[in-house]
């Protein structure tokens, strides 16, 4: 549920007037994305959706997130676009916030995707791979390895409480993490966060991928472990092996992973889990009671990352070998 | 922010096979309503509104609120329209729970009304009255006067917490609105809560009238107290006089007043403020810690009450008498 920030019909009306967007007929607070307001807007011209960032979106960032959907949509990729106000800027203010346009983009999440739904999102996460290079803005991947110890220090006084003995499991997996995580892998331009509610489908085909909010500059291969860990497991946190390799050889089938990255897929996976077990459980403890978001449990990750710790190979995530490797 | 149950796309796409609404494109949860989860969907063929109806309504009165609506539509008032499914029904069931297709209605509820608007929802409120006469089911009113005790009952423990004095003050009040409540007043349906948020503007004209989901039998004039409760009062709840002259003149100009609505007048606004301060208080004590609903401060219809219990006239509260009366 985000709706942080209602807004007046006055101060909407006249952040649109910077804009060629038609007249304003309705516009909707809705329940999706946790990092900002969002709402549905209908003018007389089209739909769209208006994002307000709220403080946990650094706005140094905004440039990097609304470049890159406007660079990928150049590109080809279907993503919602940045419509520019009439002076060229993508960004604008409204209720003291940072605000930008966005094209609305039709279709809906899957929330109860299959293996075939797998396949077409291994696809398009390797388009999104390709069709990134170029973009000229960097942003760090603040959340990964380097960024999981001090995320860990701030939530351990009340790791226990979650599950027993997790103050003595969480640092031995940093530690191996820390020591292992691969160097020089191919890099660029990843989602970081493609979840099945991050990605549209229409007529059961995919139809468009959205939220780029997380988005950075990390290893590829990294972003196909996030992606695994997202759809590959049923909710009891079984690994279905049929989506794996649905995953992995529709991202082959556009961009084929390097020897170098398939060894490297399951320490990826492994340091993917954690990495949304460390921040579900800092926000599982950091929310106060009352908030009007709904805390996801960080156990579901911790299983997660324990089933990684026993994987050796990719090819236990499905990863079909060729027959002259 | 309402959205109690989520739906799949599988099973919203099966609940529109009974209807004619063109092929789903998108459905979003929206942050509207407390009672009922809403999404807005656009198809092929228009934006709609989808109900589900969550516990908190009871099921029996579903066909009072969507016959009611087609009957007010059906006599030229703009409001949300149930759309029929293939067999004739208007509630159908989704997710477990009865829900209906209604038609979108352009228009955004004004976040700070100004007097001109009261008088178009005094207009428009009057208009609902005479467009409701006909329809032949009924509802009680289960928040009316006889309904206030046995609220105040189940919230009496808190009480105290949220102003002390008040186990004192209400009783009496009550016993005040019982002996007094007027008897044989007009009546009819009534929307009793046409707050700001339902209530549409397009291009500064009143749009339409939504969220009949309060509707039932009772006093017409107890609505236009209603009304002054809900669009007369500012932020700091003073009574503004220039915005219920236009409220009940707007009313007027459509469905003048009798000399006995006159005269109960001031108790209704009174009972009005009462019935709302009750809920809220209610809502306020029993919402667990966590709830995602925004609890509504109280005390705001305290402050209400009081200020009806000094008024001796409806001429206080901008009444326009006749040179004639």
């Amino acid at each position: 549920m985000a709706v942080y920030t209602d807004i007046s019909e006055d101060e909407l009306k006249s952040f649109l007037t910077q804009y060629d967007a038609g007249e304003l007929m309705s516009y909707k607070g809705i329940a999706e994305g946790v990092e900002n307001s969002n709402f549905l807007l209908h003018t007389t011209k089209a739909p769209y959706i208006l994002t307000l960032y709220e403080k946990r979106v650094d706005r140094n960032d905004l440039p990097f997130f609304l470049g890159l959907m406007q660079h990928l949509a150049d590109r080809g990729l279907s993503c919602p676009l940045p419509v520019p106000r009439k002076d060229g800027a993508q960004l604008g203010e409204l209720a003291g916030r940072p605000a930008a346009l966005i094209s609305f983009l039709e279709g809906m999440w899957l929330r109860k995707p299959e293996a075939r739904h797998c396949r077409d999102v291994g696809e398009a996460l390797a388009r999104m791979h390709l069709a990134g290079e170029g973009f000229e803005i960097r942003r760090e991947n603040a959340l990964s390895v380097s960024g999981w110890r001090p995320l860990w220090d701030k939530s351990v006084d009340g790791a226990d409480d979650v599950e027993a003995g997790l103050t003595a499991e969480i640092p031995a997996e940093l530690d191996f993490l820390e020591a292992h995580w691969p160097k020089d892998l191919p890099s660029g331009v990843i989602h970081a966060d493609l979840f099945p509610d991050n990605v549209f489908f229409l007529n059961d085909r995919l139809s468009g991928l959205i939220d780029f909010y997380f988005a950075c500059n990390d290893y590829l291969v990294y972003d196909l472990a996030v992606c695994i860990n997202a759809w590959c497991f049923e909710k009891d946190c079984s690994f279905n092996l049929t989506k794996g390799m649905e995953m992995i050889a529709g991202y082959q089938s556009v961009r084929p992973l390097s020897a170098g990255e398939i060894e490297a897929l399951p320490i990826l996976a492994r340091g993917s889990a954690l990495r949304f077990f460390l921040t579900r459980l800092y926000d599982w403890i950091m929310t106060p009671a009352g908030a009007m978001v709904t805390k996801k449990d960080p156990k579901e990750y911790l299983r997660k990352l324990r089933f990684h710790q026993k994987v050796e190979h990719a090819r236990e995530y499905g990863l079909e070998m060729k027959a002259d490797a």
